[in-house]
């Protein structure tokens, strides 16, 4: 069942009420998902302008719910602020923690929040860097915790990265699937809590050979991005890395492929490979093409217009599913 | 106007009659693509079985070009195929070569090319791994002849990567961007004659971090490609990489971008990157895993999925691109 079936308010299971932790970007799109799933959500953060700045964030997050199949009127009413932490998980069945990514922010919010929630309820974490088994150790018991990142604003971006450290326990990790499945999110567990995950490592490596192509002068920025999102983005968010050499490998299938493009072809790619760091001339490249290239429009106007298309794309791929399905 | 307008007969320009070399899956793709834009197509092939198996090959490419908008009856009629090289190009406004990626096939073709075309001819390779450079050193004229690479199948993907050598003339360069762009293709000149082009670079360049993470075991080969196709992929598609950093940096853009999450965290990433290689034990992996999650279809069922969900997200970006042109 994909977004245009609304009938998200049946799905969030025995989470009926959320805390997010921490009013930043990522604790909006958490909150307006969550809000549109029918989750009573209260937001924590100390900061006396949060409410304001958080609610915008929240508004603009609307369009893109509305586009894949929300009900948004009301939304925002089953949104609400609280500056104390222990009022804002007392009677919580799920935090999801949003603050800064910092080990010496993390750890006593932690324990903070063990001391004031109920024993039932689901502790998250959607750091991008830090992992469970960094974050738990100030907390009495270290099953609880495990991290549930989202790669980029939730609201509109299916996965969930959902991690635990080595002590949390599997059932905690069962429900924490469950529930992100039920709003309807592809959630994943990895298998270890390595550095940046899985989603952020694929990205950074092909950032880097970005950089590298920029450096060489091989084409612009606009037109290395031109070159993505006009071929390679389209395989990947069809059939992913595996599926596309697999299928590309003909009857032969991963098999043909590795004989015809891996072992030679693609190992020869690797070994051009510049060296590429953020050094001084590479930032300043970086800022000048984008100046150059993107600076035409707000950031706000190409936020849009990204949100727009990356939903258009979420409906496609749904619509597709469903048919698939039925 | 994108695919659905119903004029692409209007679009290849001067060019009325195109000749394919080699019915490969690419020459396939290329003939339906150009005979669905009211080109006339002789496909090239001294194989007796090529008709039949290209033929085969074309019927295959018409639910993604009707899906596309185009008028598929009617369309074979527009192919004919000839096993005399000099008879195929006689006559012919265009050739696009897709035969095998053999430096001793392709410069004698060019030579029998040169010595059979008319001058007007467009001359063009959709190698992906052997330059015009390379591939002219035995034409009496080096100005005529570049690169015009499609990424995967040109039916369906955008993408042509136009490469011309350091002799070939810029006049003839123009000519076949406004070619491809005419039949509606997203077609970019790249400044240098790099291997493996920009976007096999940055495909090899993903895949070798999926292969570390799936030999490291941090996750499956099915959980990688579901990471990638609801998350990273989308956003690849939508707005590209590069785009997607600057809108990432908020307001302060790009230069936001490097300071929180480049110079610190990507090249921390980088530090981790493994060595990889299709060694025994690589290869054996990934052949399994291919077994084990995709070898319940076929690989023409898998072939046809991944077929229809790319050209939704083409027709998805297609629309987007026309509203925001509106």
């Amino acid at each position: 069942m994909g977004h245009s079936s609304g009938l998200h308010n049946q799905t969030a299971g025995s989470v009926r009420r959320a805390t997010i932790i921490g009013g930043s970007a990522i604790g909006a799109s958490w909150a307006a998902l969550f809000a549109a799933n029918d989750v009573r959500v209260i937001l924590y953060d100390p900061d006396p302008e949060a409410p304001g700045r958080t609610m915008a964030l929240i508004e603009s997050a609307m369009p893109a719910l509305a586009k894949l199949g929300y009900a948004t009127s009301g939304l925002t009413q089953r949104i609400l602020f609280e500056s104390d932490l222990a009022a804002a998980v007392t009677e919580t069945d799920l935090v999801q923690e949003c603050g800064p990514e910092r080990v010496d922010f993390k750890r006593p919010i932690w324990a903070g929040v063990e001391a004031a929630a109920p024993t039932h309820a689901l502790l998250l974490s959607s750091s991008s860097s830090i992992p469970a088994s960094t974050q738990n150790t100030c907390m009495a018991d270290r099953t609880r915790l495990l991290v549930g990142h989202p790669f980029d604003r939730p609201h509109l971006i299916p996965l969930v990265e959902v991690v635990p450290s080595a002590t949390t326990d599997p059932a905690i990790v069962t429900r924490a699937l469950a529930f992100y499945r039920g709003i309807g999110k592809v959630a994943l567990e990895l298998k270890q809590e390595i550095r940046g995950f899985i989603a952020d490592r694929l990205r950074a490596a092909l950032f880097r050979e970005c950089m590298y192509l920029l450096r060489e002068n091989v084409a612009t920025m606009r037109d290395i991005d031109t070159v993505v999102t006009s071929s390679l983005g389209i395989g990947l968010a069809a059939t992913g890395p595996f599926m596309t050499c697999h299928i590309g490998g003909g009857v032969g299938g991963m098999a043909h492929f590795i004989q015809q493009f891996g072992k030679g072809r693609m190992e020869k790619l690797w070994s051009t490979f510049g060296d590429i760091r953020f050094d001084d001339e590479m930032c300043r490249l970086l800022i000048e093409q984008a100046e150059a290239f993107y600076s035409d429009a707000s950031i706000a106007t190409l936020d849009a217009i990204r949100d727009e298309k990356q939903a258009a794309i979420v409906n496609a791929l749904d619509g597709n599913r469903e048919r698939a399905a039925a």
